[in-house]
């Protein structure tokens, strides 16, 4: 009763939060205009908020008050912070049909090994965050004091170090802006890039780098979460690059030195930040199916970003690998991945994709747009990236209800799955004789 | 040496068909306007029918002479028969890599178990064929003898048989019409479907299907490929039917029976004939995504069709299904699935995911279309469908090339995959220890 209740707490906590926050956004002191909110769009930004998703249908910067904004941000760090330490305490401790041998090497990795290092891995995980976000909220004020009142460059520094190292995707720069304006700007970027990317590669890898001065050794999970978000980001910038060198309305008129900077940024984002220094309905379609190939494969376990995960991917690569080269053993660093792992790699993706392609379908009878954009706006959905193409605001009814089962679903769904996924032990009374079908 | 080369063997005499067959078509005599064809199309069209596929650059039926037509359908006949015999071959007799109790299976199930049985297994392969295309050219020729003169009739009735069995996709109705002239003919449409059904079922069940009479007794086989097809047929028919009903592009203007039947058949098509009945690029968006995903999938192992196939599409729903309900065994009327099985059936999608992904990618930069088209494009080539949604003929010249590697790789990438797919015995000298990372 107890073992299965964690996943439930997860679901039912998520829903709580988001309902009494879709509540307060609908008062009319949340709105900058003084008026209440639909319910259906306070909902909308409740759910993008918890999930950190950041898809809006309104403008967050303009549309909200600044007691609405901080509602927002409230919803925002609640939602990233509880679901990584969720996440980090589903994969150490809580998990008990796990096998002992693979809880310890997760223990191992954080130096916790009992009940009591719950409170302290808590402390740890609120320790790291408040960290990092400081220290972006510092680089941000500095550089948005150029711009505006180091009262309001203060307020700016905070809202978006903390949306960013959630990877919430929201921002607060007006007109569904994102960070358009600071396109060439290197601290701006850079950052942004490191919130994301320290947000996204989970608490596990977080650890793991902190206690490397000492260990000077890395668990296989981290070299293969490092290794893979950044063979990600410098493919995914280099394609971007060379796709959009030439593109007018994106990255055309760019310096060369912005030019790699937008490219670098734009694949960073989709991991799975949403936040966008280029207008990503101008870019070219073959840039667009990158970004919703990057958004779908997301972040790392155990972060605060979604997707299938930086670590499945390089599952499912070792696995094609091992397919056609003809070897037994999927192989990484030298250590060969269990098959269930592997098994369990394909299943997820599997369940992603069949998520997502259902979505997309019925988006594409309710609302009267390209496929695309419809594509894109599931995908980012899913993975709660945030990024979109423009059709969040003109969204029909029926169309907001997915996009918002879809944000609660790509973000908890996968976690929950995780955790009920090993066969429940003792229920197995018989099995069915093995039968042989051709495959291919 | 002898054991590796049926693959090779496979793939280099396909290759040299296509060259032979591409030289032929090269000739002014094969062309109606008595000039000679440019050596791309020329190669484009001989790939297509040698793979079974039927996109074509230009129009076979106005385009081509009757020469140049006999040419196309001895490829067609050539390249359908023999991939099914191969495949079948390889699945019961020549893959001396699967177990022996797997062997025994298949060869119960084709009543063959000695080497001096492929010469009869040749022979069936062959009467089947032989007796479903007379069959089918028999009430194709009947039903054009209103429309035309005999001799044309029987022309055309032979052409289009021995195209739909194969699953060829190509008819010389003219003007890139396909079949959409008869929408509504019951004739036409019902023998169309039975030699699509029948060419893409296997050789395997085809057998099972005539044995049943005497062993009262499918094989598990069978089973699946008969039931994961028929519910693919139904499902597709359903959800065509309700989103094109008020579609006055395509079946708004038919009555309610040949509402149906546009339907019905619309849905078997994909599996992988590639004949159409209605206007595919005047179709839904969410109808076009459909066919994508039912081209993917395609028709059933051992057959003339492409497509991961329906017994590997029915694996990955049991291993989602299984992983949702936390169960241990993939289970398919009361026989459980081997682990190593359903892997495969994973990888397999996943490496024809990843391929239709980079070629779409590619394509959109290098065609100037909307992306669904590309996609359905390059699935259908994928698949050796033949659908399109009018790109083919607008091909730039590097299209034509990707799309003319992904129906060569499409036609023989699964089965020599699948044939190379077990890890080579006797080469693993020694295995890395177990590493874990966390997925999803
Ligand atoms: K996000
Ligand atoms: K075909």
């Amino acid at each position: 009763m107890l073992v299965a209740s964690p996943p439930k707490l997860l679901v039912l906590g998520f829903a709580l939060i988001i309902l009494v926050g879709a509540e307060l956004l609908t008062l009319p002191i949340a709105s900058a205009a003084g008026h209440s909110t639909r319910w259906i769009d306070a909902l909308f930004t409740a759910t993008s908020a918890t999930c950190v998703t950041g898809l809006v249908v309104v403008d967050t910067g303009t549309y909200y008050s600044t007691f609405g904004q901080l509602v927002i941000l409230s919803l925002i760090q609640i939602g990233g912070l509880g679901f990584m330490t969720m996440a980090t305490l589903f994969a150490v401790f809580l998990k008990r049909r796990i096998s002992l041998k693979e809880r310890l090497v997760l223990q191992e990795a954080l130096n916790q090994s009992s009940i009591e290092g719950i409170v302290r891995l808590v402390r740890k995980v609120l320790f790291y965050t408040l960290c990092i976000e400081a220290a972006g909220a510092v680089s941000f004020t500095l550089r948005f004091m150029f711009d505006m009142s180091p009262g309001r460059a203060l307020y700016y520094g905070i809202f978006h170090a903390v949306s960013f190292f959630n990877n919430a995707g929201f921002d607060i720069m007006g007109h569904f802006r994102s960070f358009t304006m600071y396109v060439g700007d290197p601290v701006m970027n850079l950052t942004a890039a490191l919130l994301i990317f320290l947000g996204g590669i989970g608490f596990v890898v977080l650890a793991d780098l902190v206690e490397y001065r000492t260990k000077r050794k890395l668990s296989l999970h981290s070299k293969v979460a490092l290794s893979m978000s950044g063979l990600l980001i410098a493919a995914g910038a280099v394609i971007i690059f060379i796709f959009e060198y030439t593109n007018s309305l994106t990255m055309g008129p760019l310096s060369f030195g912005e030019k790699v900077l937008a490219a670098f940024f734009q694949s960073v984002s989709p991991r799975t930040a949403g936040v966008n220094t280029v207008d990503l309905a101008s870019l070219r379609q073959a840039t667009q199916f990158i970004l919703i190939v990057l958004m779908f494969i997301g972040a790392s376990p155990g972060s605060t970003g979604g997707g299938i995960k930086t670590t499945t991917f390089a599952a499912l690569i070792g696995a094609v690998n091992t397919m056609i080269r003809g070897k037994e053993d999927v192989v990484m660093f030298n250590y060969r991945l269990a098959k269930e792992r592997v098994y369990k790699a394909l299943t997820v993706t599997l369940f992603a994709l069949a998520l997502v392609m259902v979505a997309t379908m019925v988006l594409s009878t309710t609302e009267d747009h390209q496929f695309l954009m419809i594509l894109f706006e599931v995908t980012s959905a899913f993975g709660t990236v945030g990024l979109t193409m423009g059709l969040t605001p003109e969204l029909t009814l029926v169309g907001k209800i997915i996009i918002i089962l879809m944000m609660f679903i790509g973000r908890l769904g996968p976690l929950t799955l995780s955790y009920a996924i090993a066969p429940k032990p003792g229920r197995v009374l018989y099995r069915n004789a093995e039968g042989k079908i051709i495959i291919g």
